[in-house]
């Protein structure tokens, strides 16, 4: 008898299961096309021994050991509701159903109510790491009740990427809380990729040869920005497509896709009443790539006028980068803890940190200090006001802005570098602009407005009749 | 007997009530609490005459000619299912129910087919203009069947603004065209006004004398900016408190509020695969205007330096102002046709132009051009592209430009200018930097990428195994 089932053998599915098997427990497999199943136990080497694979939900559920738990990695929407509508009939109360896809959280949190309500248990676990990350050790974030959450933190615990022996692998809170936490870890992810995007094309504005910009990106590895993301796009530059010989950036058409997590992120930001606008601007620039020709005609009309760069170092490179980075992570911290607030989640921003620190897509060095940030508790939620994080940011500020300012004026685009800085400079003014705001608000709506000198909401301007 | 009845006699309610009695037409009215009927009645003058105050819904019903035509004008969201709930049990076959108020257009599409159903009409309309317009001439977006408007289109073209004699009324497109439509006009509203916000703040760190700001946003309205803000601005900035005779800008609490519709639009676009990137960073700016104690701790973590901005020129504010408005208009429209396409509207985006040129917030003599933009078609769907449009954006943008990177460097947050010039730089590049986003996500992920030189989706870099 298997422990556990897993439901959808596609690139993730089948690492996870393959993962779990390596772990020592006995997985019963199945997916609604035979031939992935065939695939998975073709390519599994000796692991095969603990795949029992299943032609039907039925045959799963019968190889599994009751109480029975079962992994769904199939596509995130309705794919996981028809999952769950076959699945239920066949399992007995006290049974498990996770969810590993990337749920939207309010799905996870309408699938946790209904099944829980007949008798099932219910885990949104969010999975991070790609296909390597799900066979060799994810950092996985569990959302459920704790005690559920307990049936199966031995499998969970075992198949999570370590850091420093501690598995990166941890019950987050209750219903949708670890589908949010991942939804924000991939927006974060949306906001540290068009950052090192624009990095790239300022680079290739300026003339950099691609093997120049990947040593580049290899040395900065090294430092304060040590992450994957960086590691991967050292790696990218220095790569030569296979059919060609070119480098593979050239080869590659620029129009990015998306799956849609980056794009909740931002949502559920708004939503929250908060706006995370790095983010924001890393889903808008994936979408505008998507129009190739409306770009193509607007370089026509409008041409680059050929401005040097020269006076970019790359000193101010890599610490842009790095306070640009912190600003993503900033505004996704001060998400997760609105969103906690919201939902009474209670989130352990510390404990995140700590489980993003291997196996997941956004590891870097950086959370270390983010952990420790977190640990002494981020003032009015804010990252970019910890004591921790503070110094960095005053050492790197200044190049982000040295940065933004050369690309505006020689019109190469960095949307998110200038909307991390707007954040930072928005932020650092006591007295904003918002005043003129409410008047205006006031004088063609009525709207009323709040004074400086005493207290109160429904003040008028003298244009009031 | 009435015309028409109103339920809901708040601002906006009370306003359109009088306007439409003032149009010549007999109006009942209702509203929950007596008080407003009678305020509204005590304050009619001539008008009470045309006025049917109504104690009860059944009242308001029973003073109505049939066929029933009854304008909600009620708070956005359940409060409107409320009085619909209530509403249609009194309501005979063929009478209609209009909502006048701010509705999200999903709810509107709803809507419109639950009634419809049940054999009722329904219209979803939005209205601008404020007090001042709802009672002298707003500019009106109607969206439902367009026979049912044709029941109604005397009524709402006599008591709409006029442009020139021509009424800004139209009828748009069915179910949720005209809430959709005038989301966007909310949207593109946010985005001007915080770009004006901007120029203020820049003027405020540079020292310039409110009275001096006023005057120039006067001059400003004689000029291409001509427009009910700027001229709203230019009253505002040179207003005093009634109560302390202090400049009224000094004595506003600088917290903006939000009903939503900004937030909507962003939401809006996100879903439809589009990012109107200037209207999210004004959502954004209310936000954060809202965190006036972290704002404060920021101001004092990290000072502002204090760095001359003598180099800006007051022709470059104003250029910068108008390109940016256009880039703000642009995401709009770019939202509109996106829309149109998705919901099968056929939006008349040169219709939509014309009426929004007197009555709504957001009236200006760009929108002439506009018109005529639209009128020979948006190349690729952008207005940034329009031949019409082009020769103010060459003209404007590099003031933008310039007027971006000083406040960059002077550290002024300018999150509005910013993202216009981004989305701008952005589609002015025929070669952005998603080709190594898709390779990132094709390291990590497997998520393959399309090629420059091949047709297919699914290649892979050498890293794949």
């Amino acid at each position: 008898m298997a422990r556990i089932g897993v439901v959808g053998l596609g690139t993730m599915g089948a690492a996870l299961a393959l993962n779990i098997a390596d772990s020592g427990f006995d997985v019963a497999v199945y997916n609604r096309s035979e031939g992935a199943t065939n695939d998975l136990m073709a390519g599994a080497g000796g692991l095969a021994e603990r795949l029992i694979p299943a032609k039907t939900l039925e045959e799963l559920v019968a190889a599994i050991e009751p109480p029975r738990s079962i992994l769904i990695m199939v596509k995130a929407g309705d794919p996981v509701d028809s999952v769950i509508a076959s699945l239920t009939p066949l399992l007995d109360k006290g049974d498990l159903i996770i969810d590993g896809g990337n749920a939207d959280f309010n799905d996870t949190r309408r699938r946790t109510e209904a099944l829980t309500s007949e008798g099932l248990g219910y885990l949104g676990v969010g999975v991070s790491g790609g296909e390597e990350g799900a066979r060799h050790g994810p950092s996985i974030m569990v959302g459920g009740t704790e005690e559920t959450y307990r049936g199966i933190e031995d499998i969970i615990e075992a198949i999570a990427a370590k850091f420093k022996g501690a598995p990166c692998a941890a019950w987050l809170g209750p219903d949708g809380a670890g589908h949010f936490v991942k939804t924000v870890h991939n927006g974060i992810e949306y906001a540290d990729m068009q950052f090192i995007a624009e990095v790239y094309g300022l680079l290739r504005a300026e003339g950099r040869p691609l093997d120049k910009m990947a040593k580049m990106f290899a040395e900065w590895n090294g430092g304060p920005l040590h992450s994957y993301l960086i590691e991967i796009t050292a790696e990218i530059l220095a790569a030569a497509d296979k059919d060609t010989g070119k480098p593979v950036v050239d080869v590659i058409l620029d129009q990015a896709g998306q799956k849609g997590t980056g794009r909740w992120t931002v949502i559920a930001a708004l939503k929250l009443g908060q706006s995370a606008t790095a983010i924001e601007s890393a889903v808008a620039a994936r979408s505008w790539s998507a129009d190739k020709a409306a770009r193509e005609a607007a370089e026509a009309a409008y041409p680059n006028a050929k401005v040097a760069l020269s006076t970019l170092l790359d000193t101010d490179l890599e610490l842009a980068l790095l306070g640009a980075r912190i600003i993503g992570y900033g505004q996704g911290f001060a998400l997760l803890g609105a969103a906690s607030e919201a939902f009474d989640w209670n989130l352990d921003l510390q404990k995140i940190a700590e489980i993003w620190r291997a196996g997941c897509i956004i590891r870097s060095s950086l959370l270390d200090e983010i952990m420790m940030a977190a640990d002494e508790g981020l003032p009015h939620g804010q990252l970019i006001l910890s004591p921790v994080i503070q110094p960095h940011l005053k050492e790197a500020v200044p190049a982000l802005r040295r940065v933004t300012a050369a690309a505006v004026q020689a019109g190469v685009p960095v949307p998110a570098f200038a909307a991390a800085l707007s954040y930072f400079d928005t932020f650092r003014r006591g007295r904003g602009t918002a005043d003129l705001i409410q008047a205006q608000r006031d004088f063609f709506g009525r709207h009323g407005f709040e004074r400086v000198d005493r207290e109160g909401t429904d003040f008028h301007g003298p244009w009031a009749g």
